[in-house]
């Protein structure tokens, strides 16, 4: 199956370039092509009418099946949230509970352009079976800690989910120093030895938690887990708004990096990351949303306008973080931020995961800054398409290859019947 | 021309009420019935199919033809962003330019759910023309300031420009302290004790401006305005984000409104207002987008998010601001900051200014908690259609009324014009 896509402004996202007029071929789920117009044969050709093409986003950190909590238990501070209102209720959750609720948030992640996502949540199995079957590209992320019961399931889930599709995977992952102890933490770096394996973890996403684990060890997160030898395969914290200089010093040593999830820190005032500091060291920034229930929406045109704005605002520099570094972060950072390699760009021989920005709408208007346009007045309404593994999941509005309806309906029940504790 | 609006989620905004499931009937531009399913015969019905019907948000405070130079000077400090590169090419502006520049920015009101705007901009004449052909609501405001010339303009638009159009109105402000001395100043007040009218102004957005206002006269611009009569009658600022406890006191005295404008004042790190502190004051806030060159887009989502989310931060408390809240300060705080007191309901008797919530989209669902979706998780791409006046301007993406193409093009022409200094 080829397709050729045609009058279309591409941003490659290879370098900070100029933005080529012309054509994307694709045959299966590699881009064969990027140039000027070179008409041919296909066995689809789509206009793309003077609009945008560019890497899909990458939704580095989330826990799509918390779609069941949207709107049930707003205005908490973390700690309450988590432990009075989230874990009564993830327990009475199934795995066919995930595999819906992750659905939905699937759903949510084409109308804004996310071509995939890491994904911590409780039945990984259930959500790469979601997302095979959606055509989502998912790397599940275990949320290892104290309650998790032996380490061996990660290991097992580890071997099981990783090589068994193309479009998932399965990254080792503890849920946080918080929720683990100390015998926890040496399990787990055991097995990151073992398989030479990186770590993904929250770490110092609140004031609290940050200084409750230095009460605790006289250490950071970030210095305890490097004494533990968790970081020597590398690794990605999520959140990092509360990490001090010489965390950053670990993270550069180490080739740490971080994602910034500023929705969902703001909403539950967390705090705002030293985004240009991570900058500064050179440490990798992507982008996540963090779950449905902390943000509580799964759009990254807000995590853009957020991940800038708010350091603008910390910085009291209205030049801090250009719109460049943010699609950066968007686009390719969070691809290896996720142990991708392959869909962080539009160039030859990559994964054909590709959304259209349709500058028709008058947000997009005029066209003076075309980069500039899309971060700072984008919005969820542009994107007009958007594909993964060469296969177009959305257009014009419409969903191709789920019924979004059925999961609606599910997703209701399924929270209805979640809802008491 | 009678429409009913049946099978709708009803947001009436009279209280924070139950959603009553219904009908709203429309005779012209006025709502005739709100309530439970009463079928009759009408010339247009329209099944809302479970989706939330809601009073248009208020954009209380914008400069619409400053579509021109959208992502043309970003990355400035307010100050350098006004002097060195807004003001040189404003001096190049026509009215015509203004009149297509003005409904580009309307077009993106629309697809946003705004049914109504406060305007401050440089040729009000050509700001109403564009509004009352376009089918927009829209208060416009002078920028009176020390390079304006004689105050007699001001009140030749005040006379001319009110009563004109039911759609459009003219309001008595200043551009700000910074850009008047004191003779424009006393000039002004003059002038609204003439006609007993509130002023409206930017007030103290940045730090930089209230601090040299008090090395001026020892005096903030709040304590100022006072002392030279400007709230005799009332009146609105725009921004507010350094006000000081004193000043909030002649707010509460005066019966003084505040507009926020959370989405220009994080881009151009202008700090975050103390939303928390008026409510407790008891000072009616509102929202604006400012005008698309310091924002850079019209998004209410955008703006609701933010006030909230950026509250929450500032006074590092998630539970600051519930989202009822700030769906007042969107739909009913905005209509009385730009002194209109018959769009902010629905209800019997009240204009027909009216937006469908699309809740057949993922962002919506689960249906848990329907105004907390709205603030925490809605998206532009939810706004289904958009009425003014009884007339359907908006609906699935599609404009009607407008040729959306041609607005484009105007202002691309308008914007190469303007560019170089």
């Amino acid at each position: 199956m080829t397709k050729r896509l045609y009058n279309a402004r591409i941003i490659t996202m290879l370098r900070d370039e100029d933005i080529i007029e012309g054509d994307i071929h694709i045959d299966g789920n590699r881009i064969t092509y990027v140039g000027p117009s070179k008409p041919g044969t296909f066995d689809e050709e789509i206009d793309c009418e003077g609009n945008v093409l560019l890497p899909g986003f990458k939704n580095a950190h989330t826990h799509s099946g918390m779609t069941a909590f949207r709107s049930l238990a707003d205005d908490l501070n973390l700690q309450d949230w988590l432990f009075q209102e989230i874990f009564p209720r993830e327990d009475k959750m199934t795995g066919e509970d995930i595999f819906w609720l992750s659905k939905l948030a699937f759903l949510e992640y084409l109308t804004s352009g996310i071509t995939a996502c890491a994904d911590m949540y409780l039945t990984p199995e259930t959500t790469a079976e979601a997302a095979e079957q959606f055509g989502m590209r998912c790397q599940m992320v275990s949320g290892f800690n104290k309650f998790s019961g032996p380490i061996d399931i990660v290991e097992k889930r580890f071997n099981e989910l990783n090589g068994r599709n193309p479009l998932t995977g399965f990254l080792m992952g503890l849920h946080a120093e918080y929720t683990c102890d100390k015998s926890t933490l040496e399990a787990m770096s055991e097995l990151l030895h073992k398989y030479k394996a990186p770590l993904y973890v929250h770490m110092s996403e609140t004031k609290t938690e940050h200084e409750e684990c230095k009460g605790r060890y006289n250490l950071t997160p970030m210095a305890l887990f490097d004494e533990l030898g968790l970081w020597d395969f590398g690794g990605t914290i999520y959140h990092g708004v509360w990490v001090e200089d010489a965390d950053m010093d670990i993270m550069k040593k180490r080739g740490i990096r971080v994602v910034s999830n500023p929705g969902s820190n703001t909403k539950l005032a967390s705090g705002i990351a030293p985004i240009t500091k991570y900058m500064q060291k050179g440490i990798e920034i992507s982008l996540g949303t963090d779950g449905p229930s902390s943000n509580n929406c799964l759009d990254f045109f807000r995590e853009m306008f957020l991940v800038t704005g708010l350091a603008k605002l910390r910085d009291n520099d209205p030049k801090a973080v250009d719109a460049y570094e943010v699609l950066k972060m968007a686009c390719v950072n969070g691809a290896h931020a996720m142990g991708l390699f392959d869909n962080d760009a539009l160039a030859e021989g990559k994964l054909a995961d590709i959304i259209m920005i349709d500058m028709h709408q008058p947000n997009m208007q005029p066209i003076l800054n075309i980069k500039k346009n899309i971060v700072y007045s984008g919005s969820k309404s542009n994107i007009k398409m958007t594909m993964i593994d060469g296969r177009i999941l959305y257009r014009d509005g419409r969903f191709i290859g789920t019924d979004a309806e059925e999961v609606y309906e599910k997703c209701n029940e399924i929270t209805a019947r979640l809802k008491d504790i």
